[in-house]
């Protein structure tokens, strides 16, 4: 029995572990897609403008920490209102964090090829995959029994107002059609996509 | 006495926040062995196209991603079976997380020259010195009583379905075969070749 | 009640894990940025003097790692100063960390270009954001009452010599000058701009 | 008082978790100094033989690997004798971690040209730095009485033996004389260099 409980404090242990991990080394490996210019004349006016030409990388990487950030807050609240793991919600946590691991290589390409669709398209689809698996660990969560007395009761609460797979339908059409629109406008809409579980987060 | 018991529990902590750091660490470098497509004209069907022909390199870093996490549920089922480290524990686990920090080079290769034998032989053999250690550490803990009395029970119980070197063999063999024939039935074999573990770690 | 304190603690843990996890990748990725010379007829005068011509690469590492791990203490020694979290704080931690990660980006461009006011610039603005969001971390925690009673009392007793804005005000205008005048001037600049909690936090 | 203790333990904790961070990453990142072969013509020989041609990158990924996993172990042994830390010792820490989070460049510049005395030398001037800040860390937690008394009895047996100045003087002129003699040899004198703290954290 007290076997039983140290094991499982072991095993979220290293889960929260890993997964702090893989959202530390996705924020900071982003900045790697933002390349030096090459300028072969230097002159300071050059380097300068050049700077200024990377906005668009710039911009997906500011728009990406800002979606890990957010993405970590969401996962840290989730994980506070679980007081227990089984198999299915590490093997969810594991795909949930190969998204997060995956997202600097569209970051990468949208800081590239920002004004193309394809870009775009690719960027929207890894969000909607890391929000549909997100939302379905909250699901599978509540249905096996996993959550604490406490993280139970929030999450009913907000499922009233919020299906799981809305956060998903929101990214897939909004986050392109903003982001066409004006760049800078799509970190508006990714914004309030990744953070209805914030709010509540803020509560104590 | 209770200053060996803090000892031993400062070891199994740093043993494994370090290995830990390396499974996430590894998780997410993958990711940098996806080449963002350079093309000097910039037309749309061109990025689409492009992407689609990075399937080399996307399928490459969905294996390796597999196969870390797999990992990484076997190293935490397992390690939650050990009551204590001795020398040679932490010296096994150091060339085990070797193998694990080598595996975005072979995931790399495998990525540019996936239709080629030297590099599905360089990605097997990686996998098989992985599994070999694994299964080696199994058998040393077992031996020298690093064991929990659940971890000793339970261990005993999966040998008697599978000696130790079975699994690397599995992999040198099996894996190849299928990747040449056709490389996402490789997946398949891959994934039952590292997680016979996986299953017990589902019982609580 | 209970409940409510034991998810603090796991905010803070969580929290408290990232952070580290930034800092420490953080660290360690900045060695990526000095390039492995790249000689075509190779004999050993080149090589040695190869290795002399990146010293400015060298020297905006040694700057970058010695302003990183002086950031961590000083971050470490105020975290251990907050005896609790609320969402503002937690946010601008975040934005605090992305300072950081974003740090290795002017310092590669530091290292190509540092004879270059765009260079310094970038790598100016860059600290001085990083101190600016530390110090109104600092000035929050005070103000909303989240630090511990020693924490507190510390705190006030540094606010009588400086106030939050001035460290930021010290790097943007002071770093950039004595970095032009020359180099390695900058790193002592560098250090007391960014240590004055460091002191405090040897007291014990 | 309490207050004390638990401020004390905050600061190991977080320095660890820094530290197993750097060593972490430092041990994964070492890996993107392989550089995948750029074959213009694919045949499979071609293949064979680039990697072969890599024996050169991969030796000296190996070398790394192992000189940072057991730089690691004497870490890990060295911070469980000691019983808490101050201002020095913890900058002597971040120097360390400074030589840990450069070594992946000189292993980089060996693995690209080994047969060179300024390669060698780079990298054992590394080694050194590390080996000399690790003897004087011991030197100082001793004399400012920051060990444990079982760590105190320990070291003070140790020392007997080996001054702490004695690794470093090894490292600068064996390591470049085996290493040009014959690379693999290095090896067998770089293991014993940095381990002889290791012996003894075998004992418990």
């Amino acid at each position: 029995m007290s076997d039983d409980v140290s094991r499982r404090r072991f095993d979220e242990a290293r889960t929260l572990a890993l997964s702090d991990g893989v959202f530390a080394i996705a924020l900071t490996l982003l900045v790697i897609s933002i390349d030096v210019p090459d300028l072969s004349a230097r002159n300071e006016d050059e380097l300068a403008q050049a700077l200024v030409d990377r906005s668009g990388e710039l911009f997906s990487w500011l728009l990406s920490f800002a979606v890990i950030a957010f993405l970590w807050v969401r996962h840290h609240g989730f994980f506070g209102d679980v007081a227990r793991l089984d198999r299915r919600l590490t093997v969810l946590n594991l795909a949930y964090l190969g998204g997060v691991a995956f997202l600097p290589y569209p970051t990468d390409v949208l800081g590239a090829y920002g004004d193309q669709p394809a870009a775009v398209g690719l960027y929207a689809a890894t969000l909607a995959f890391i929000a549909g698996v997100g939302g379905f660990m909250g699901v599978h969560a509540a249905r096996a029994g996993l959550l604490s007395a406490d993280g139970a009761a929030r999450l009913a609460a907000e499922e009233e107002v919020m299906a799981w797979w809305l956060t998903p339908a929101i990214v897939l059409v909004a986050f392109p059609l903003s982001f066409l629109v004006g760049g800078w406008a799509a970190l508006v809409w990714a914004t309030p996509a990744v953070v209805p579980r914030f709010r509540r987060n803020a509560a104590h």
